[in-house]
């Protein structure tokens, strides 16, 4: 009956429990390497400022048939050297834990790659890393020291640049079935191209090469690192943030506000303070754990905050957004709203929400649905995820549309901080208040689309009169031109502009369809 | 441009991200919180032979409406008491890192509970724990010291024993939404006291008391701690085995494949050796890296492994599945079976699937589905489960069910380690070999649900003659009796004895529908 207690390290943990960061099969562990690390690589790049070029190639193993080698090289701002081992050898490691809205977040996924592939085909990562401000370029031959969840180098050569090129070059050999995969991997290349339409893409695989080339040479604001929003801090965040500061015991509470939240100056903090019953000349050290608890709950219900400023995020905005879904479902009407900036937890948002209707989706039982996150397409676990769930609580027929019926709804949530159900990162969690801009943004363009559907009834309508008015125009015209004594014709001319004229003031113009 | 590297501690990176282990939002916190702290509990009695009692209080806070008062106490078998501070105070830590089939595995879910709770209310978790062999009863306060992910003890006191319980009592203060968990959280305990006929649970809320006493005093066979099983073992826990040798360059490999693995004598390992071109006599301290990529690929592959046996599982058995769907459902017809143990990644797993036709089971245009792993129900992420993946694909119509039909699947899977998606135990992921054994297994009921519903068209089909045979009955043997000049009495009479006779031959008896 005596239990043995142990210990495991991040690394064991996920090693023992890989399916929760995706790398659940071969088909699937391929998928997500594969968006590992283009996503570090768009996050080298357009975070930076850098228009991306990403170049992913996937090509079986000669030997192995079971094998396949996967290479991904970017042109973005490379890694410190120094720090290579650690970035792709430990787990929970890395620059994006900011606040800032990058694609990355967990400081795990490509660790999951290395790991997923020395376990199954015992081969070391290679990198090569080229840092934009160095002279010097580093190769890397490495693997993760599982146990101790340390990188372990097993080869590694630094020499000066020869050539300007800054980037990072990453091979791993890993077991993944290409046939299951390939649809999956193709899609989220062509919908990573799509909702990043300044990046050029080439893929190439054992089915032949594509190539997405940048539709625009206009990079989106790239996203600044922010502080934390004082709505929804929790106390152990203020413990952390204490704790990190030097000179506590001189540090008032009031100072301490200013100095780390998001849109608190020296009047806001006074006002909240006053609000909330605590003196601005309070010292760090004086506040005790329930007092940080008391401030903490004052923080997340004070109605004055300033909504934060989306300067840490980088949305698509409403006509991009637009653009993309044009160009993947063709349809006869979309329209697109972005939301203004909210918070949950400390951590900025914006949700961006599209409908579409006709063209090419399919005639559907549901309300079709693509899901984008940090501009990350979402292909798996979508019945889990919170834009689903509010797809699914609408009563779609308020808005005219009685399915089955050829709609689709895009959403696209950006955040410092996206609240992804799993590790995978592949569905995101009902968080209440992402659950609500959400549905906002879904409703707000679903009503434009029953405005447009409105406006089509009566399109039909009229469309319907005019047919029944033409079936016995010929007869009209005749019996007119007899009566009046002119040329049939005539009359017939007549009457055809006359029906114009009224048409002409019911009509729907096909330019409004598209609206913001 | 620089970019700031940094670790984080486990403890860090589930405070960040909550949300992977269920910690989204108040409501689910608390169902969350719950479900941890009574299956530490169920595995603390029932895994150990002991007839569980769990009782479950949940309570508003007096001042703070929205914080809630969980407490949950159990006869198990204690915590040692140096083990105490870890098993609740740092993350990745815990007993259940075995191979052995328990409700938890991840060393995780109590330890979130903790951190939410020390997060919201800034309150410590209050813990009495009694070992079972010792003399000693310990009580604790204590929280998580998040960025070094070590337990901080606020108060501590050891006494000797003045009665004879032994046992867990945990309470905590957490925010929690309990108007809106309310449902989930009784759900989940009623369909946690079905599949655990053998345990007592009482559980207090604001609602009242409820009490589910045990309906048997058979427990199952408590599992067994056992070995990795050799198929699917991957290098990496080849080399883990090879660290933990002492004498790594004195033992063979003969020796460490019968030491180290479930059902390998040295008949086994000899043959399986032979047959991948290893020689037995091969020192542990000779393999290369190469060869164990080998040694494993080849291990996976061999065709010649034992089933492993289900020493370390504890299955619910047909039996015990059907009473259980019986009594929810209350169906017209149940199936259920059981699948002999099978294995993925060297872990053993038994499938057990059940099929319920009418009763209480409300049509549908799909097939309801009851899932539970390893005892424990799971009611979240239903959409991404593997169960609901191949029911979904299943076409209906060839078991002759058309949707909508009152047709419910209950699936379990036991096993040593479940491949869950998350951490926080609600969906169970596409692994082939679970995926395949699980599709066996509800074909295996469905077919025979098939066989029912057959049935009941030809009963149906004979009611219908009978149904034609009775209309005209009276009118045939007036008819008669006027002709052999008896009494029409006694010639229905005679009809209806013939009739039933003919109708027996064809009748389904209503014993027949239960089979397992």
């Amino acid at each position: 009956m005596s239990e043995k207690f142990r210990g495991l390290s991040p690394a064991e943990f996920f090693h023992r429990n890989r399916e929760i960061a995706g790398f659940s099969n071969p088909a699937r562990a391929l998928y997500q390497a594969v968006r590992e690390l283009v996503e570090n690589s768009l996050d080298a790049t357009e975070t930076h400022g850098i228009l991306p070029f990403i170049d992913v190639e996937i090509r079986l193993h000669e030997e192995r048939p079971e094998w396949v080698v996967l290479r991904v090289a970017d042109n973005g701002i490379g890694i410190p050297l120094s720090e290579v081992p650690n970035v792709f050898g430990r787990v929970f490691y890395g620059s994006k834990y900011v606040v800032r809205q990058t694609r990355g977040v967990f400081g795990l996924g490509v660790k999951m790659a290395v790991l997923y592939a020395q376990m199954t085909t015992a081969r070391p990562i290679y990198v090569k890393s080229s840092p934009i401000n160095s002279r010097y370029v580093g190769e890397y031959l490495l693997y993760i020291d599982i146990s101790r969840n340390i990188p372990h180098v097993q080869k590694m050569r630094i020499k000066k640049k020869t050539k300007n090129w800054h980037g990072t070059i990453v091979k791993l050999t890993l077991e993944g079935s290409w046939v299951q995969a390939k649809k999956r991997i193709e899609d989220y290349i062509r919908r990573t191209a799509l909702i990043s339409p300044y990046a050029t893409i080439r893929y190439r695989s054992p089915d032949g090469e594509l190539i997405f080339k940048r539709v625009s040479r206009e990079l989106p604001q790239p996203p600044e690192i922010g502080k934390y929003h004082p709505r929804g801090v929790d106390v152990e965040v203020l413990k952390e943030l204490i704790r990190a500061t030097n000179n506590a015991s001189e540090v008032t509470l009031l100072e301490f506000l200013v100095k780390h939240f998001e849109g608190v100056g020296e009047k806001k903090a006074t006002e909240f303070l006053q609000w909330s019953g605590f003196s601005p000349d309070t010292k760090l050290t004086e506040l005790k754990l329930a007092d940080l608890e008391v401030l903490a709950s004052k923080m997340k219900t004070f109605p004055g905050w300033r909504r934060p400023r989306p300067l840490t995020l980088s949305p698509l905005g409403a006509d991009l957004l637009k653009k993309g879904v044009k160009s993947i479902l063709k349809p006869e009407f979309v329209a697109a709203v972005t939301r203004p900036p909210s918070s949950y937890s400390g951590h900025a948002f914006i949700v961006e929400a599209a409908i579409a209707y006709g063209g090419e989706i399919p005639p559907q039982d549901t309300v079709m649905l693509l899901r984008f996150a940090n501009k990350m397409p979402l292909l798996y676990d979508e019945g889990v995820d919170v834009s689903r769930k509010i797809i699914d609580s609408i009563d779609w027929s308020i808005y005219k549309v009685k399915l089955p019926a050829p709609v689709a709804v895009v959403t696209h949530v950006c955040s410092t901080k996206i609240p992804f159900k799993g590790v995978g990162k592949e569905a995101i969690a009902d968080v209440p208040e992402v659950e609500h801009e959400l549905e906002i943004a879904i409703r707000d363009v679903a009503r434009r689309l029953r405005a447009y559907l409105s406006r089509m009834e009566k399109l039909y309508e009229v469309k319907r009169k005019e047919v029944t008015i033409r079936k016995y125009m010929g007869e009209v015209s005749s019996a007119l031109a007899y009566i009046v004594n002119r040329d049939p014709e005539e009359i017939n001319a007549l009457i055809e502009e006359l029906l114009k004229k009224e048409l002409a003031k019911k009509e729907v113009r096909p330019d409004v369809v598209s609206e913001s």
